[in-house]
């Protein structure tokens, strides 16, 4: 199925827009999950992978079905090297069993050849020595960072849509993303007045065609929460992208700011939250962190949801 | 040491600016060695894995002492799950081991406190669940994509200089790179005519205070060979910076170009080949493939030496 459509039907089921980011840390991971691993494998990074596996596992089950998405920062594995990399591609073996769309957040770009094996790492599969298909990650989709241009971004989707697909970071939502996502262009023919909105031309080019039945493409874009202004143009100029957006919450973002993107159909925006949802146990502090993970979900999906 | 000043040291003490890029895929793979990890491992991801560590291996003995740096791409190894994270850890130890430099080129970016995590996993350790260090691959230098601005480059600097550094990508070899990078600018204050320029300068602001004893600082940049005419103009916007410059060779860049970028001190410039040393085995074909690999980077010293 077309990644979009995909994404999409999993919004009318679960009936919520979020999309929920699987960035543990050990900071975040409750108490008794911390004693279990530290029992079992002592202080090193595979404690911390089993850890994360663990607190993954249960978030997953207890969002299934009230969440559009999960979206694991894969900073946050690679951190505790090939241990931690086991650890999230057993949190999207589960995901992928539980139905739940996965975005891979890597933000990869490379030259063509390279980028190729990005995708192969993500969303699809690499030759073996003798032929054979080993898989990757197993991602429905992945962020990609646009900087080198087309060569770099299409061998991430392939010749047609195939079942997965990209969001192109445009205008990220941390405070220096203007230092060069805001600079001033000559004017040119094609109206991007800005670097972030050249970047939203490409981004509409590269989706151009490759719609699914619900009308939006699988080359979607990364649009802050924090600059609702910015979304707004944006979406004019991507009209048939989804956006992914970050900075719901902790970085600031209302549900209004989140929503600046939304299409006139009131399609086409996931809004992330990550910490919210992850941290939901500490206050108030609660042995239960699978229902605080919940119960914050369900607020953020009432707050979303009154509003589109 | 200032990782400038080690890149200087390992110049000085090889003769040699070149950087060897350890981008194994199966079709570069000596057929002994293939084999080998076919009677192994199966048609597997760990036999990739296995074929591309003894390749390192054999390819690091050869060029040890002959080149300035590796740099292997991420890319190829994660294609390959976290077999491929395993076989990349235990090359960059065996660099480490016989003093090599190491130039990790996943050209990661995040914002901020996500940033920090891609310096944990390649330059520095992460924090297990009880406060140890858990090391990451243990990289000297690792690219970064500055698209994000400040946020997502600083966290990979910390607040002096530490014995790692960064290249971050300013202008790529890539035919598409000019989509993005080459757009003009409205002219500022500043005196950046063009994105790559408004990159550039922000690549030289990030690095002021930060120069080894050299006169080099550890914020360097990428400068693909195929734009010398840029690279001289890249050159006076980042007079302290070391040039990573690849698309030499396999590319298109000649060593002129390759070194368009020098400074007047005959230093600030160090040229990747990946294909061409990795590869040199096939043309002409010889069981010898570390012999190849070592007479083709003599070649490139050569072509390279001559010039400057």
């Amino acid at each position: 199925m077309h990644a979009a459509d995909r994404l999409n039907n999993s919004i009318d089921h679960s009936g919520s827009i979020a999309c929920i980011g699987l960035d543990p840390r050990p900071a975040l991971i409750p108490p008794a999950l911390v004693h279990e691993a530290l029992a079992a494998h002592g202080d090193t990074a595979e404690a911390v992978a089993a850890a994360f596996l663990a607190f993954n596992t249960g978030l997953l089950e207890a969002i299934a079905g009230k969440c559009a998405c999960v979206k694991p920062q894969l900073a946050c594995y690679e951190a505790y090297g090939w241990h931690g990399l086991k650890a999230l591609a057993a949190t999207v073996v589960h995901a992928n069993r539980l139905g739940i769309p996965v975005i891979l957040d890597g933000k990869r770009n490379d030259i063509g050849s390279t980028a190729e094996h990005y995708q192969q790492a993500l969303l699809g599969s690499a030759p073996g020595l003798g032929g054979a298909a080993c898989p990757g990650l197993g991602g429905d989709w992945a962020t990609v960072n646009g900087y080198l241009g087309s060569d770099g971004v299409k061998p991430f989707l392939g010749s047609r849509p195939s079942g997965t697909g990209i969001f192109v970071l445009v205008k990220t939502s941390n405070p220096s993303s203007g230092e060069l996502q805001d600079l001033a262009l000559t004017s040119g023919e094609d109206g991007a007045g800005t670097v972030m909105e050249a970047m939203a031309l490409l981004v509409h080019q590269w989706g151009a065609e490759r719609l699914g039945t619900c009308g939006l493409s699988d080359v979607g874009a990364v649009v802050g929460a924090t600059y609702p202004f910015q979304a707004k143009r944006l979406r004019r100029l991507m009209p048939d992208s989804i956006f992914l957006v970050p900075g719901y919450g902790a970085q600031g973002g209302t549900a209004e700011d989140a929503l600046a993107g939304l299409r006139a159909d009131g399609r086409g925006v996931i809004v992330n939250s990550s910490r919210a949802i992850l941290a939901a146990w500490q206050k108030p502090r609660s042995e239960d962190w699978a229902g605080a993970a919940r119960a914050a979900l369900e607020a953020m999906n009432k707050d979303l949801n009154a509003l589109r």
